[in-house]
């Protein structure tokens, strides 16, 4: 496919970003990488020698503008999202944005009207997990409609460790933020209102630091999702979401879902497997099927996938969530109209 | 062990009571069935006829009067159970009393008064989960502290089907009252609060019955507990409680830790394995296990498993639980002293 | 049932068979212990002490016909089981008869002879796997029809450890038997040929010893079943048993059917569980309940579950297993005529 | 990667080649589809259309030759395989060809020859087990040493339906070949023997057709492989491989490591998943894999995975175990020397 390879800049390199960069160098099939930018230029240097035909390009916004640059992949901070999408949706750029869309609602609000008034959508958000195999059957399970209706949904999100600076809002709005993506995502709703609750924090939570936490959410059509986000379990990445339906139900992301060992132990033997100590080894694959899934539809001009709305909803659930976790109350969710009247 | 068979009397021969009288019978050694009672004297008829040397007695207050009726199990409705108890208390008879104590927070506290002046404890309380050995071997690892301390605990209750009489208390009072035995047993801790959030219903509930029902208690330590009860399910019975500790988690009563199978299906070929039916499949090793227990302690002379006090706390929470069904608010857990200075 | 509680007397009272005494003397309904023997008559002595009523008594002939003793269990070391159970006969008492029946075919098939002779069968075989709760659902399930005819069997049969002086003919001998007996239950049919495979032993099997050995079983109906008997795993007690069906499959004992956990380990964290240390912890319940079915069926004058029958076939094919163990090559069980024409 | 990209053309494209054509055409970085050759030349120019810059060409040596065509993936069958890779090694064109290599051992044995003659290697066999995740994490572990050393291999080999005109021998070289593979690179050592067992066969396989047969491979080190394959079990596609070692096990491919779901049934509910109707399915991942390693592999100038060698000594094997199917008895395994000396 060489006339329509898809030339892609990434912006951002660190962990996750030189992730995308391999991704789309080695393992994504009508794509190929052109150009990264990194306010680290040593960083975004290095990584372009690696490969072969890039150029590590110093202002962000050049590389969105470069004419040889067909698509772009965000993954910088959140912080400086808004510019750059706005760039992108200014030069007509497909684009791969890493969640969070923004820090806060109302510029994560801006983006969507910014690309309503362009008339056609450009942005994938990366919430990978709709791309992961398990949650995919899941909801085409759940849609089937053979099971009944989606009555409550279960979702359990457990991390190995975190740095220490990682605060409680961090935990909504870094981690609990999948959660938000996903009940949207399971359900095809918007969630209205969040209880965060606090419990006695795990002794190896840095000081002040709420971990883990409890929330409930509630579902524009009534239905209830309770979460469980532990970031500092100490034992490894565990992910499941468990869909309770009228006439049965359904769990991804088991974690024994792997190769199952026995091993001599101490007095007793013992069965099992290992659980995977980070995110990018759960969702290598979704990750592959995000990036493989944003350069086909790049080429046929076309978006999949969460939009810029997900990530503006998940933004303001994640703001109503830490406002839930310092009050301890349920706090209503308000979004704008979707359709930009208001 | 002749000279010292336990000579038991069972009051209320329905469904429970019948399976206990059968435990009693033939399943629990260094015990007797010697005398049945229930208000439909035709069933205690038949029921005695089927064992040898097992007596009908009308009246269930003489039945435990009866100088040959060494202990007493009541399996009658709880609403008359606190003069069942009673009588059981003044005769000295050790007393396995089903679950509910009584239909209220006071009744049950009167009965718990009522033992404590008489000095020696003789009631244990129904709490059959406590005897199951998944529930056992979750308890012993947490108590072992092994994984750390224990934060969050998950429960889920699904049952296949209810008569059309079950109205939404009777889900908090007779169904989720076990997951509130469960998290008072595991924690070792009093609950504080409960919230009862209400989903739309399953469309297979009767009118105005809300089911599923998803609960949150906040735990004396400041832990957090979730509970999912769902007594419609239309699959099977599933019970399972997950407890996640610092260092680790555990879930026992996983419905697939059973027979695995695969099967020759429609395009689709299936694995897995069948859901009992009701709990008393699901319970049945537990049942015995609790009977065996409590005949092997009352022929010591003393009291093991879950107390009078253990059935007024379950009560009391259930009274706060069946208040937050309604308002969906948060309700606090309001508790006498234990040791009764009040 | 004071009147008609089966008093029964255990010979040999080593692990197995004090194990058998409590279970009679604390878990089993409608039975008491009231005599024990053991040529460690200190032993004897000591347990006899333990429990009220219990009588010790050198001579176990002397015990079998003793007017107090109405039943027998003989945990005894495999040679001297056939004076003990042709004593049993003798005196027409029901008999738990621990495997093996005897050391070889031809006085094995004595004993079945002489209860043939004594027109009443009396004995039950200790295969208590035919009383574990899964191996019982797996049969069920087989016979059902529902998954079609049995064509493959596939056996498990994993041991943490063995005394050093547990030598490859006895791992035939003492476990491929519990195999054999469930091929035979689980099929109803007899085994026609048995090869067993000598690989390369483990490093921890002591000199000359063949661990793990794999076998093959032939059916007399046509069928295949594989084994695998590993007495020196160092990791666990596991036994597995899956059974192909012409339209299913089933498995029984897995081990991962507990308690399911996650810990912190090193670099991983770990998901699944521990595996008993042995075979009483796997199956304790087994025995609860061949010792419940023997007391029932002792005292209505029945036997239910395995027979001498089935301890002479057992032996049988464990005699050819042991001839293929040194040829390397097939070798074909020549059983006598069941009903004794010959 | 423009500059660099593959250029593939694909022999056979039937519904093995033509899934093939689709994942160099759209799923793997680095390559490109360019031409497309099969017998039935409406099929060939059908799917050519299909894609843009495709090309069909009606004889496949003419495509192995063509200038325009840097590496080849054989997926004809197996009768012309070897015309069409003597030709890939005289024009040093990278291959991927599936299995089987040829259809006898003396064929293959010219290939290996012809390869190594040429001086470098070319030819990557189609064993895509090797590529599985699972496998790979159980190959890994093995070598790891972590349990010890490997003593006892089973492998589980089971197929929904074949056509009626699948025959016994197409059981051991269509399907049992794939166990073959595994044994060898699992172990990494050569079969020494293998014995085929007939069991009575399901009375859904064709007249005279031997299903599910059972085998027993040694291999050079001594251990010993017990294999099931079971081409007609109504079920779906099941795959399994438990590697026993001195201090551990681990099992590949449990079918129940997919989503879990309960659902409303008959009487009873059912818990569980689906299993894949067929190979495809199990192993799109796979295959995913095994074409990206290829390619990136021939780009490189390399091989890597299964080689001519293993696809010989499978063939080898293949033809021991149709003699041991006929004769019931063990057949040693005869192959050439590896460096060709001979």
């Amino acid at each position: 496919m060489t006339d329509s390879d898809l030339r892609v800049g990434v912006i951002g390199v660190g962990m996750m970003g030189a992730d995308h960069a391999e991704r789309i160098a080695h393992r994504t099939s009508g794509a190929r990488l052109v150009a990264v930018s990194d306010p680290d230029t040593a960083r975004a240097g290095a990584l372009a020698e690696r490969y072969e035909g890039v150029r590590a390009v110093a202002d962000p916004l050049a590389l969105v503008a470069d004419g040889d640059v067909d698509a772009v992949v965000i993954a910088s901070p959140g912080f400086v999202h808004e510019e750059q999408v706005l760039a992108c949706l200014e030069h007509g750029k497909p684009t791969l944005c890493e969640k969070p869309l923004t820090m806060d609602g109302e510029s994560s609000l801006r983006l969507v009207r910014a690309e309503q008034s362009g008339g056609r959508p450009l942005v994938q958000l990366g919430f990978m997990r709709r791309f992961d195999p398990e949650y995919v059957r899941l909801k085409t399970l759940v849609d089937s409609g053979r099971l009944g209706r989606l009555l409550v949904l279960h979702n359990t999100h457990r991390n190995k460790d975190v740095p220490a600076s990682f605060r409680s809002e961090m935990i909504v709005r870094d981690s609990l933020v999948h959660e938000v993506d996903v009940a949207r995502f399971v359900f095809g709703e918007e969630i209205t209102e969040i209880t965060v609750y606090s419990p006695t924090p795990t002794s190896a939570a840095a000081e002040g630091v709420v971990d883990p936490q409890v929330s409930v959410f509630r579902m524009a059509g009534g239905a209830v999702v309770t979460n469980e986000v532990f970031v500092k379990n100490q034992v490894g990445y565990e992910v499941r979401c468990e869909a309770v339906c009228e006439r049965g139900s359904a769990m991804a992301g088991r974690p024994w879902a792997d190769l199952y060992t026995t091993a001599a132990g101490g007095d007793d033997g013992a069965w099992g497997g290992s659980i995977p100590a980070d995110f990018r080894d759960r969702f290598a694959l979704a990750y592959d099927r995000e990036l493989q899934a944003w350069a086909d539809a790049s080429r046929r001009g076309v978006v999949v996938g969460p939009t810029t709305w997900d990530g503006y909803a998940a933004t303001v659930v994640c703001e109503a969530g830490m406002e839930s976790l310092v009050s301890g109350e349920p706090v209503a969710v308000r979004l704008a109209d979707r359709e930009g009247a208001g």
